[in-house]
């Protein structure tokens, strides 16, 4: 499976979208908005640039896209008139894999942009838009050219499905039946992956550029521990259940492996330090329930049902990668029942961690 | 009809798609290269900037896209090695109104990467690449961020259909029947419009910064003359041969106008020049036959079909707003019969007009 090709939230408006299915998603961005507001203000307080150059990497499209950008200009709005200034040109990217649907983001930006004057009145500066498509693994942007990056729920994506030297049998994920090889393997094509977006970012930042990412994380030292790879083994329970059936080769599970990587803040300062581009000026923890991930109202109250909507939206481009496209109803139906059983017996949570750095170089 | 909302080349890579009926278009851009490559030359030796940042305005999708990014990367590697530089990082811009494939031609970057480093070896710089969306008669770039504007056969379409005092009764366009009033209906929107794509244009280069447009044009003195209608004539004969079958109401003929106008060189330097922004490089003429118009090998000989071919793509979009979906394929059936007679009995041209500019500011 090539991850750049494959990986992409479902595009569009409607039932399966990512753009209906993505609240626990718009959640996180709120609930670590503090974080991202105290580094755009001390960004934009300690540059004044006449054009502040943010890229969002990850994008997606639907609502999520446009939050983070009406609160950024919020920020930097409230600033620039505590400083009796003008407004800034504000130049956004939005950066995602080729297979994101951006028609769609692009096709919204007329009107996301009158409701933007409309929040901020009459003084705003003009707003740019451009989209991006390519891996954030890559170099994206031209040197020392974005003074803002900030990532949410993104970089817990690996660039590839790391190589495994033993089999993670019975296994889409991290589990604790996985072979302490396979722990390994994903763990290091981690530390590669994030060292390598370290250094490209902060080629692309200009000296004293700040960066916010959120991701989804862990508390525990074990990367295979339950908190982080319960989603994932509710799915590959759904998917066993198939291989019982019949309607499943075992050896098609058996080779499937989901490219997610979520570390713990240990783990993330300690590459941040070792990459040393960039020093951290927050580390933080921070949770959220599994319910409430469906845009859906008819269905408020179903959790398994949202979270097993929010969990298609995500992952259903790499399941068609690997299984029988009409297999996908039954599989998520399947994993909407084990969902269900679980989240009325236990607490349910992901957890979030979000870093704040500021560009070395 | 809103025409930033309507406006567009039919997308994807299909039968109907314009990446698949753009050879006329593809024809000029190869026609016009000197006037290009002169431009790109002259700025790059004039700035030899670390970055070069460029704009395709109206790049649509699909090969032609493509085309003129890696005409523009072999001037400017031709000119580093003369210059024993390395080569400089570029920026590419591709924008086009809302409504154009942007994830087509996103999804085909990675080829076209591949491609362009096979081309132009190994020394070549990183190329980075991006998609805005939104029209030309609104600013699109932050100031001063641009080295080189291109445009090719896009800056003809209107922002808006011209507001007519008359009617322009049994015409789509502008015919040597139509009244004088819908004739200057026509200039003075074509003169405000461009004015304005001048002023935001000058913006948004930086001094010294070049541009090089070409569009559809004439040679005659007066807009309403054949050589620049006829096409349009044609399709307003498909739609009133409908009307008469009564098939199409007499009414949505008369009150639809296509939003387009091809000047002359003579009204283009004297906007340019009261305009007051640029100064004019170079200004010239060309001709280009009706016929090559589709990609389409097993009609290569067919010339009606390639020529509606061609014309829908460009057209669809426009005329579904108006006319019943169901009907195109008919009109286009119409169309074909119509252009392939014409083109049989007489000699049938697009006439191309190419200005390159100077930014003075």
């Amino acid at each position: 499976m090539k991850v750049v090709e494959v990986l992409h939230m479902n595009g569009g408006n409607g039932d399966i979208s990512y753009a209906n299915n993505s609240l626990v998603q718009r959640n996180v961005i709120l609930m670590t908005k503090p974080i991202t507001d105290q580094a755009i203000g001390d960004l934009y307080c300690s540059l004044f640039p006449e054009t502040l150059c943010i890229a969002d990497l990850g994008c997606s499209s639907g609502a999520n896209t446009f939050l983070v950008v009406s609160e950024i200009v919020k920020i930097v709005e409230k600033e620039r008139k505590k400083h009796n200034l003008q407004s800034p040109e504000f130049y956004f990217h939005f950066n995602d894999l080729p297979g994101n649907d951006f028609n769609t983001i692009f096709r919204s930006l007329g009107e996301f942009e009158q409701e933007l004057k409309k929040q901020n009145g009459e003084g705003l500066g003009p707003c740019f838009f451009s989209g991006v498509a390519g891996s954030f693994y890559t170099r994206l942007f031209p040197s020392k050219s974005l003074h803002f990056v900030h990532s949410s729920y993104s970089l817990m994506w690996l660039s590839q499905v790391p190589n495994l030297i033993e089999k993670n049998k019975g296994n889409i994920y991290m589990a604790s039946t996985s072979p302490p090889s396979v722990i390994k393997a994903y763990y290091k094509q981690y530390e590669k992956d994030f060292s390598i977006f370290l250094k490209y970012r902060s080629e692309e930042l200009m000296k004293g550029g700040k960066m916010v990412l959120t991701f989804l994380g862990r508390e525990s030292k074990d990367p295979s521990s339950k908190e982080c790879c319960y989603i994932w083994e509710l799915l590959s329970m759904a998917l066993n259940e198939l291989v019982l059936e019949g309607l499943i080769e075992e050896e098609k599970v058996d080779s499937f492996n989901i490219p997610q990587y979520t570390p713990s803040q240990g783990e993330v300062k300690y590459i941040v330090d070792k990459e040393g581009s960039f020093i951290i000026n927050k580390l933080e923890t921070t949770r959220v329930h599994w319910n409430n991930a469906s845009n859906n109202i008819e269905n408020i109250n179903n959790d398994g049902y949202n979270v097993s909507r929010c969990m298609r939206a995500v992952a259903e481009p790499l399941l068609v990668s690997q299984f029988d496209p009409k297999l996908i109803d039954l599989v998520f139906q399947k994993y909407e029942e084990i969902v269900s059983e679980c989240m009325a017996k236990e607490k349910t949570e992901f957890i979030n961690v979000t870093v704040s750095m500021t560009n070395k170089k």
